[in-house]
């Protein structure tokens, strides 16, 4: 989804794609196919490469720093970038920076020791009301994946002895009793500049992201600008060149407050911004080409008062664009972004924005558009947690 | 420009490239080399094509017609493109429609007798108030090419002499008195649904689109509406399928009165719409690709009060790209397609939009981000006949 920006700004990219057919392949010119752990497929990418970025986490730490070391650009730096590939570390400099976190603790290693913290970290959360806590892999989750809630030890018993083993390093975290999901997009370059967008509700189903509406209805002004503010600190304290997404929980406090604790950072375009393709005058994808050429960023003001994004999560048609004769027709308003991916359960396989004054109204179009696309004939339309305005 | 759209609507674009370094060829992945007149390129293209459309008007009409006659769709029509791509035809198709035109004059073959045929409409220019008249070739011209003024007939002795050895035909017109140019964007579906966008002013250097203003500032709602209506009758009138800009006149008439003549035709997205890239719900462009594909079409609505459009015509820079960092700076706001074409003096390189509420605002930015990219300093910003809004 870069490659639009790209064009525009006259900027070439060359991506390394993982199939022939993958979704950049099909729009990316220059797109030689690779692994992103492939040593000599990534240095032949770079040849001659201004920078290199990416769009998942998943790239080996030492070879980007040897790339770097080498004299290539390479943002986010490889030491911002550890924090989005590993939660423990994430977790251990956010505590340092005094940003608020839900409690957590690192497992140790040994299979009893950590089965024996994680009990203790299950009694105190009784003390405090509910027995249950969420066990998260260091390394390698996304989209609800390397994400288990417990209620007793054994529950991660397979995940404890991986560890033991040599495996991925757990940590446990409070189980937040959140009023629902907010997201602040934040964008930062080298030479310091950082932009915010307006914070967003994003809706989860099964811990993958599914609707996203702009602003967060009902959001205290302050509490959106606290928001926006621990997203910067976030972005500085980690040193973080490009787009940055924090998702945060939101907390009924005392008194009628709203607190916010920090859930999970991805360090790329990510899916809760996908509304700003259509809904803010600056995308996060051409705002992400800026951030890591250390250009100037744009405007991050919304073009409408309310934008919602709705993701398409599999799908039954055989094709999505089956879809669009019906879907075009009832809703000409709606802006279909469609993956070029193979249809599988629950894949994320294209979104819809829509944009417009009346929530209600913007809402149930984004949402009966997307439901048109995973081959639903009557749409079902999932409450939005405090989306009453 | 039509690759964004043909993404996210999951369209597979191919594209007969003028060159491997052609700005299509940047962009769209599947993008053979070949000439428009090449038939043996073209038939190459178009094998398991589901429609063939055009970026430009220089195809040849056989060619289009043999494709047809094998089944292939082909939109626009032929037969509706033959009017974009001659003008005695389209004046004469347009005089049966009952639209309004300046006064014209098919010049006939023989030398002597199209001298003393020009003549006479001069004389009658002349009774009219001013000796002077427009002539056209009938084919091949564009951005102020093909078109003279002239006050006497052997102001075109060379074209006519062309002409009467069997060269491209000639066509003279009234020298309309005009207020300012407005253009009309209009598309069209071969099932017939029919959308417009808001009537532009636009404003031309040197028979070249320099500035487009969203919506035409000062025009009259019943101007406005006669606009949309008329270039609605000429898509319908002719044919046409995909996106047309019908480029006007606006002409003072008695009483206040705002009376229009149609300039040109362009059966394709055009110049004058590029504003809707960022301007409108749907642009010009996506429209176009759900127009020859037959789909339903998408809000015309504008994204903001304003948008200006600012061409970059040449520069005095060695890339456009150096003027990033200043222009970004200085207009986070603005919205910067670069073509990705070699400079050359005069050619069209990219446009600026802008958009917001305050039209000299919006205005005054457009340009002077523009200016920047053509390698001015301190921008010099044109008059735009008429926006005093």
């Amino acid at each position: 989804m870069m490659a639009p920006a790209a064009g525009e700004l006259g900027v070439h990219l060359r991506v390394l794609a993982e199939a022939p057919d993958s979704s950049a392949a099909q729009v990316v010119v220059d797109s030689p196919v690779g692994a992103a752990g492939d040593e000599a497929a990534v240095r032949a990418l770079v040849d001659g490469a201004d920078v290199l970025t990416f769009e998942h986490e998943h790239v080996p730490g030492p070879l980007l720093a040897a790339l770097q070391a080498d004299g290539l650009p390479v943002h986010p730096d490889p030491g911002a970038l550890r924090y989005a590939q590993d939660k423990i570390a994430m977790r251990t400099r956010l505590t340092e920076l005094g940003v608020p976190c839900p409690r957590w603790l690192a497992l140790p290693a040994d299979g009893e020791a950590a089965l024996a913290a994680l009990e203790g970290f299950l009694d105190e959360a009784e003390a405090r009301g509910e027995r249950s806590a969420v066990v998260k892999t260091a390394r390698g989750g996304y989209d609800g994946k390397g994400v288990r809630v417990v209620t007793a030890a054994h529950d991660v018993a397979d995940w404890v002895q991986a560890a033991a083993d040599g495996g991925v390093p757990l940590l446990v975290e409070e189980k937040v009793p959140f009023a629902r999901e907010l997201s602040v997009l934040v964008a930062r370059r080298a030479s310091g500049e950082v932009r915010t967008w307006p914070v967003v509700e994003s809706v989860q189903e099964d811990g993958v992201c599914s609707v996203v509406v702009a602003p967060a209805p009902d959001l205290p002004q302050e509490a959106a600008d606290r928001a926006r503010a621990v997203a910067v600190q976030v972005a500085e304290g980690l040193g973080v060149t490009g787009v940055l997404a924090v998702e945060m929980f939101e907390i009924d406090g005392p008194r009628g407050a709203v607190e916010i604790a920090i859930n999970e950072l991805a360090m790329r375009p990510h899916n809760s911004g996908h509304w700003t393709i259509d809904g803010s005058v600056t995308s996060q994808f051409e705002q992400h080409l800026r951030a890591v050429l250390d250009l100037p960023l744009g405007d991050t003001s919304p073009r409408a008062p309310w934008t919602v994004m709705a993701n398409v999560l599999g799908s039954t048609l055989d094709e999505l664009t089956d879809a669009l004769p019906a879907l075009l027709a009832a809703y000409p308003d709606a802006r279909v972004n469609l993956y070029g991916k193979g249809i599988r359960p629950g894949r994320k396989l294209g979104h819809v924005n829509v944009s417009g004054t009346d929530l209600d109204v913007v809402r149930d179009r984004a949402l009966a558009a997307a439901a048109l696309l995973r081959g639903e004939r009557a749409p079902t339309i999932p409450t939005v947690q405090g989306a009453t305005a």
